[in-house]
């Protein structure tokens, strides 16, 4: 027998299910959240938590699934028009962690971890005009595969700002992807071994680890500096390690938003040339600059150096395009295996609208006003982190990422756990660092630190962390 | 000192190599062919051999390892001769060589082998419906990233399907891919390990055999009977090989037409249940079908059968987009590798196109008229072809592929190479053919046979041939 007031409790539950339900934050075949996790969500214990699952599968509403938990039934209702209920929460702090926690995050999340800007900031009024215009192109467009490199005019304009920069590149260097992740994942196919050993700096974009564990590679981390990696780690990994490739961000380095000294480039390429190397050089925050910095391709002249990117950032994420600029023996190779694993590249319809917009005077506009308004974004999150001990590692010259220190003896996954459950998506330290180093720091998003409700649960995080 | 005869001879071995390598059938690492069997397939003195290989690694495109022979270098592979703008027609006719000509082949080429209807055939109408609508949708969804598994209005209605056929599922058992070809591509990467063998029919669609290539797996063809896989081939195959995967089109077969007998249906599933065999079931062509014939997926449940498919054969290529329905554990893990590989799935934008355009009630009136449309056409096909001497193995009920056998005695992979001289885009058998013993065989698309020139270029390569 139950005591009333845990009568109360079970009744509250299965209410805030039903209300779930009604308000469509969870529909017909949507799995319910785990006994485990709702318990703690909701103050109460497991069993109060089965107690109401068990009778709302009584009253038809949900039903069991062995071994896999709970699940809406209810075929009859209407469709939903809203989101599911998101990520599971209890889940590892890994590299997929971040981006499990914002791409399934519901709108109410708040997501200064996360990797890009708000809609509201993204040429949404070029991008509407894109797709008006898509609609009155011919029928082959709207309907056929598209060409195994993609769309001619995106790659011809792709040429004409390599050769604003120096790179004096042919068609056959260029082709599109179906994402700038996608283009590095072409490469490792092309040129990769289970057991090659493969160089990241060493913090660096989560996901380049969580790609590279899907190859099968040995990862290893240089240690990153203002400038670029540590050459001299760097120059002892190629001697004794024989790496087969080495993958990074030369400008507006993901997650410190440093850029790399003509001094790093320059040694970086000489020893690659001496053993071998091949380096990936994801361009992908270019626009954000506000000058050219150093790049790796163009002092190589698309050589060793693969060239990638994509429009994710600056255009549309949503749009799903990415490209490599290569050797064309390489393109050549990446172009079949696009065709093998995925029948082709990007959306032509997709690519048909980015090269339109980038065409467009308006583009340019777009970037000189997103630019200076991230600077300002840039020091108002200084100002409104380093009152809580959360220091900038350098100032960026550009682009959305400000990598900031603990004070000491602060663990940043135990910070971002704790936001978490109070709806705010961080990016700890740990999840761009091979060597599990990086505890110490967090990756804020300057353009997603607008909502003021973000500081005092950082805080109070910091506080009991 | 090398006569001339000799130095051609060598010339024409390296240059064999080139190829291999720009086509990719040997890979960075790769060891090349031992001299003696090269030179017993090249009907040249393993001297000759020698020669070429030494020469080779002088440019230092392959080296010698003490002991062990040649291997291919690749990370300094001299550029290749700048390829001009469509596919070249030389290379080999391998299982790239229907998607590599009919992909990029420009809009004068005529296309009878390729996999896909005329653009005029397509719904088009509400493809730019589609399309105006999204101009005005909210800016999230023209800009932001999806969620992991994909859009859920487009998955709603997917489960809407399998209800109707029976298929009870859930939202955590559907994700959506970036094609049908990727749906494939994860449940490989989710899987299989290299040197597993995986099956498939024979003949079967040319790019499942491109694509386990790329997975560096063991492909075993099982002959494929107009009611399905011959089952005594399949169940000693299971008891003999251990294969790991099965893949298969049950429903309106690539290239033959065949549809899934009942029977033949049960004892593959019984088979695979006794060998723990996984299957995947490649729907592409399910909406072709007047009725719906029997599936492996329907009969199982979706426990050890995963369902995939697209909406590029109907609704249109251009806006790539697939989808796999499985277990919920494997559709966890294949959601977290499509994050790693692609940074999530098929455009957002697109996905809304295609929800907008299936929720409508125009796509059943498109569908009812395309499949009068091609039951006409596959009886015009059947009347032009059969006086040249080309006969339907079968007589599909749907869809748009005849696969015909000529007459005794000729050759479809020379037939084919004829026409393509004459700008005729044609799928010889045995790019279908794992065992390469449908070279009696060509693949037609009935809906490409629309122009009458097509019919003088094959009868006029078919006597030479």
């Amino acid at each position: 027998m139950m005591d009333s007031q845990e009568t109360t409790r079970t009744q509250a539950l299965m209410n805030a299910v039903r209300a779930k339900i009604a308000n469509r934050a969870l529909g017909p075949g949507d799995r319910l959240p785990s006994v485990r996790g709702f318990a703690r969500t909701m103050g109460v214990s497991p069993s109060t938590v089965v107690e109401a699952y068990d009778r709302l599968a009584a009253e038809g509403v949900i039903r069991a699934r062995r071994g896999s938990g709970f699940y809406v039934t209810g075929a009859d209702l209407p469709p939903m028009a809203l989101a599911g209920m998101g990520p599971p929460r209890d889940r590892a702090v890994d590299p997929f962690w971040v981006s499990r926690q914002s791409l399934d995050a519901d709108p109410t999340v708040l997501k200064p971890g996360c990797g890009w800007l708000p809609a509201g900031w993204m040429p949404n009024a070029a991008l509407r005009k894109g797709l008006r215009a898509l609609a009155r192109a011919e029928d082959a467009l709207l309907s056929d595969y598209g060409s195994t490199r993609g769309a001619p005019a995106l790659r011809r304009l792709l040429l004409g700002r390599f050769a604003d920069e120096g790179i004096a590149a042919t068609m056959d260097q260029v082709m599109l992807t179906g994402s700038g992740t996608q283009a590095i994942d072409l490469i490792c196919r092309l040129l990769l071994r289970p057991e090659d050993t493969v160089l990241v700096d060493d913090p660096c974009y989560f996901n380049f680890q969580a790609l590279l564990r899907a190859h099968q590679v040995r990862v290893m981390g240089i240690p990153f500096t203002p400038t670029g990696p540590d050459i001299a780690a760097f120059e002892r990994a190629l001697a004794q390690e024989n790496p087969r490739l080495y993958i990074t961000n030369s400008a507006l380095h993901n997650p410190t938003g440093a850029s790399l000294s003509p001094q790093t480039a320059h040694r970086v390429l000489s020893a690659a040339a001496a053993h071998g190397l091949t380096i990936v050089e994801d361009d992908i925050f270019a626009d954000f600059e506000p000058a050219l910095s150093p790049r790796l391709a163009i002092l190589d002249g698309l050589n060793r150096v693969i060239r990638i990117g994509s429009f994710s950032k600056t255009l549309s994420a949503s749009l799903r395009c990415g490209y490599i600029a290569a050797r064309p023996d390489w393109i050549e190779g990446l172009a079949d295996l696009q065709v093998a694993t995925s029948f082709g590249g990007p959306s032509p319809v997709a690519a048909e609208v980015i090269a339109g917009v980038l065409a467009g005077g308006s583009y340019r506009k777009h970037m000189d006003e997103l630019r200076q308004r991230l600077t300002r974004a840039r020091k108002e999150a200084e100002d409104r982190l380093r009152p809580l001990g959360l220091l900038p590692w350098i100032m960026p010259r550009g682009g959305f990422y400000l990598w900031c220190r603990l004070p000491e003896g602060r663990d940043s996954t135990a910070i971002a756990r704790r936001c978490l459950e109070e709806n705010v998506v961080l990016a700890p330290g740990n999840v761009f660092s091979v060597s599990q180093s990086a505890s110490a720091f967090l990756r804020f998003n300057v353009a997603q630190l607008g909502d003021a409700r973000i500081f005092p649960v950082l805080q109070g995080a910091m506080e009991k962390a």
